[in-house]
């Protein structure tokens, strides 16, 4: 060969792309596990993909990024599965980003300021984000969207990508669908459609990161909501109907919120059906059942930390939120369902007020006739 | 009192609309209680709804319809409901119809166009209709709307209702929603929102009868391949992108076939709310998740006659007849769902092939990485 052609692998891989994934939870893992699979096949991507690992240490005495190094698993939050062997988990956290041109979060959402913080000024200048982040927080004045957060703090821009995402279901390689949201550059949301998309992991994009974002917090309300209907046992069609009510609700309130969000967000993964896994299955879904089932008498704070390990449930918190964001801009009365999750949730009112709402609603019109 | 105050209720009741409802199976039943509660309180309708009743004798030798009015409940198929006093039963279509200017249509839609004909010249010139009746066909040029059936045949304007409404849950007064298709006139529509509207039935009234009818038909086809799904047992995650790209290929169907069909219709009740009632229960859903667990090895038609005794799956007719419009359009690659749904029932496919058509989608967008 000449040496033209010698030189060739030598800048192909210099324009290659570097990835990390910030966070190794059951989530984070199947996300390292999706990408890994791909960088191998796309001659644009490094094979390697580095996965911070906030380290622990497991029970028989060894670090859990030494041993997913060694077993090409994540014994810990994703069991039996091999991630593939491009995947180095790294628990040196600025060592992890520091090559990388694209950056995938994936932790929970209260650790996501601590980490850009100390990122900051350490990531490439030609760094790429995506967050994969649920349950940012609604403040007062608005939602708090953690993509903000992440463009501004490091100074990139930052696509999101949501859906209907049970991680060990995807694990098992059953099929699904996601929904990537971009800001602007709809080459850059390619690239992330490629580097996620395989035949059982569907990916799309769309030109709306408010939209897509928002619906993986609103829709743990709806779920809330949802639960109460089980609990009360008042069957498929009371389930759909509050369900249906819900993702206009979640329609609404972001479009109010921010007027570039459209329509057609909802109709993607991220929107009804990821609503529909999470009202489907899901603990909150499940602990709003039991809250049902007793008749309220038990706070949500006592069956949390019966059924959960003391967890919060993210969408009990979201619909305290929401409601503050109602009261203070005065929406409370176009969004009954949101406003009456929070309100029977501080047992103000019965589980049976989900659907009695809808009384008030028609009065009008039905007083007009 | 004076003379021209005893006037006013002979007036009044000049202008009051009166109701008919054809039919009294299941949901016709359930249509006339709904109605009945309403006509009762509305100043502007008759108290009287009439029911027309197909007659029967029953196995105590009684006559269906005259057992109806004696105990106030349509004992075959609604038992254990009281329909309301000011519900009568008819055996006599034509005089059922004859001094109403409110037809609601409830019947198996293969009726529709003899009781059409039946009634044809014999009904009042200022009579409006609303059409209930699922499972129109879809024949080669498209489908053959029952409400243009109802139009064309009896020279009046028709509405459709449609939603998710199983007619036992309805009965027990659990809240459901559904929606009302009008094509221009809006205060008609209103009308019958408020003939059937009550505080746990909340309707909404929408310009758009092609796509609120098509909803009722094509449901049920993605209830088929939710059916694989729970049959195969792959999860929620795939459930839900299933029942999405089923609402997506809906949407985009109807607006081939109607350039009317608005986008927000799949977000009302008739929409997204009836597509979840019927992929969580319904027989379409139980027989395709019979159907895949045996692998295909047993034909709809065995398993009809099992489960059904004998009746046949409207998800399975449906199916066949969109796949003739897919083929006969050449639109076929733009609905891998529809087509594939087909091809599973009639066992060219494999079940598992319901998730397998995503690859091929997806297969143009890889390759340009």
């Amino acid at each position: 060969m000449s040496s033209v052609f010698s030189m060739a692998p030598f800048f192909e891989s210099e324009n290659k792309s570097r990835v990390a994934v910030i966070g190794s939870g059951n989530w984070g893992s199947v996300a390292a596990k999706l990408i890994a699979s791909n960088t191998l096949k796309l001659p644009s991507f490094h094979d390697e993909v580095r996965m911070w690992v906030f380290e622990e240490t497991l029970p028989s005495g060894k670090k859990l990024s030494a041993v997913i190094n060694q077993t090409n698993e994540n014994v810990k939050y994703l069991p039996g599965i091999k991630l593939g062997k491009n995947v180095v988990a790294d628990p040196d956290l600025e060592h992890a980003v520091t090559d990388s041109n694209m950056l995938v979060f994936v932790t929970p959402h209260q650790f996501m300021e601590g980490i850009c913080k100390r990122i900051q000024g350490k990531i490439r200048k030609d760094a790429q984000a995506i967050s994969l982040v649920k349950g940012m927080e609604v403040k007062r004045d608005g939602p708090s969207m953690i993509s903000t957060i992440i463009s501004q703090k490091l100074g990139i821009s930052c696509c999101v990508l949501m859906g209907a995402n049970i991680a060990n279901e995807i694990a098992q390689e059953n099929f699904s669908e996601a929904t990537v949201g971009y800001r602007e550059n709809k080459e850059i949301a390619e690239k992330w459609v490629h580097l996620f998309n395989t035949p059982f992991f569907s990916v799309s994009s769309v030109q709306d990161v408010e939209g897509v974002e928002l619906c993986g917090t609103l829709k743990n309300v709806v779920a809330i909501a949802a639960g109460f209907v089980d609990g009360l046992e008042m069957g498929n069609n009371t389930k759909a109907a509050i369900m249906r009510i819900g993702l206009r609700e979640m329609k609404a309130f972001s479009k109010l919120l921010f007027s570039s969000v459209k329509d057609n967000t909802f109709f993607e993964s991220c929107g009804v059906a990821d609503l529909i896994t999470t009202c489907l299955g899901g603990r909150n879904r499940k602990c709003a059942e039991a809250f049902a089932k007793h008749g309220g008498k038990r706070s949500f704070d006592e069956l949390e930390a019966e059924m959960l390990q003391g967890q919060k449930l993210q969408g009990v918190l979201t619909a305290k939120e929401v409601h503050e964001v109602l009261c203070h801009r005065g929406w409370l009365e176009s969004f009954p369902l949101f406003a009456t999750v929070h309100e029977i949730c501080i047992r103000r009112l019965p589980p049976a007020a989900i659907v009695k709402y809808s009384e008030h609603t028609h009065q009008h019109s039905r007083a007009s006739l």
